[in-house]
């Protein structure tokens, strides 16, 4: 499949299952304290094995094209530890996953399994907003040895910010879908409403600033 | 493999890796406010891929002759997601995670994925020690329509304390390995000085109240 039919036929499935959630009126709040219309649950593909392995598919062939070096998978948690294990699986490396922050018990680690120094090391993450996340877990990864190479997503949202961010830590990632493809089939199956597309599109422009419309 | 030859031959693994560590002077505190002089990190065998698989391989042997009603496998958050994910993908069945808490973000969610109702799930996870958190997640998925049919676990320290709880919950619970074969396997590869020895077998009396040795 080339890569923007599969870009196409994923956005379609995401919407088929109901992972892509609208709701201007009751913002979701992301954990980076943004507001957002809009909500993407990837993690309702696990619940479809087909689509699953899929995905996982998808996700080892851009790591195959974009990051030949790789020698393990790093899972951001808890969102990217199931797709990242699952590419670890299929590609047969060594994983690891990256907690946000250290354990407060046990261990007290921050990076669950074993990391070899200078192992090049591609990051699984679930979902690209402001690409916080990612960075925080390479960085911790890097500061633990680990060569970071890359990150691969299921779905990014291709924010300015984000982009920025990535190019400044000099990290390349890459998605299975985006933001703008998610848009454009939601468009073909089920039009949207004049104010809810002034709605999507101003918080596209700004995402950092938006508020719900008032009502 | 028989279930006691993989139960010895994947003890060796696990202290082959280095994944079991005993402190007794500096006691691990279990995130159930336990302190134990031993910890158990089944996580590192992640990033060991024929060892992975043979783990992946192990827990659905167990889940076919205990539960072979199994429709659904549901992992407990975080140290459980990933052998779950391996373990659905291996059996081709739907995949969920079970937070501790429901997220503070998003969509508040508890259960990562789609349940069906009553359909009969395995709930993977990582160790079970008081099993607090193995019933916590069970709880949950029961709360949201599951029927949770059995556990599956990587280690079990086979408190009386757990398999009390596990029989009033009415749910069977299955490991690949245990305390007291990790034990006489490291008792064969590096015989424990007697003090060690009393202190293990203290710990395993009433791990619930032990403290550390006075220096």
């Amino acid at each position: 499949m080339q890569d923007n039919t599969f870009s196409l036929w994923f956005a379609e499935q995401l919407l088929d299952i109901g992972a892509v959630r609208l709701q201007p009126n009751q913002p979701f709040r992301w954990s980076s304290g943004w507001l957002s219309p809009i909500y993407c649950d990837n993690r309702l593909t696990l619940s479809y094995p087909q689509l699953r392995k899929q995905i996982t598919r998808g996700l080892c062939k851009l790591i195959r094209e974009y990051f030949p070096s790789v020698e393990g998978i790093a899972g951001v948690a808890t969102a990217g530890i199931a797709q990242g294990v699952l590419v670890a699986d299929m590609m047969d490396l060594p994983f690891c996953y990256v907690r946000p922050k250290p354990k407060e018990h046990g261990t007290a680690s921050q990076i669950e399994g074993r990391l070899q120094a200078q192992q090049p090391i591609v990051l699984v993450e679930d979902l690209i907003s402001t690409g916080s996340s990612s960075l925080r877990a390479a960085q911790a990864l890097q500061q633990a040895g680990a060569r970071v190479v890359g990150v691969v997503a299921m779905v990014s949202y291709d924010f300015n910010h984000a982009r920025q961010a990535f190019e400044q830590a000099q990290l390349p990632y890459y998605s299975l879908t985006n933001y703008d493809t998610l848009i454009q089939v939601w468009q073909k199956q089920q039009p949207l409403q004049a104010d809810m597309e002034a709605i999507l599109n101003g918080w596209r422009q700004d995402p950092a600033h938006w508020q719900p419309p008032s009502r």
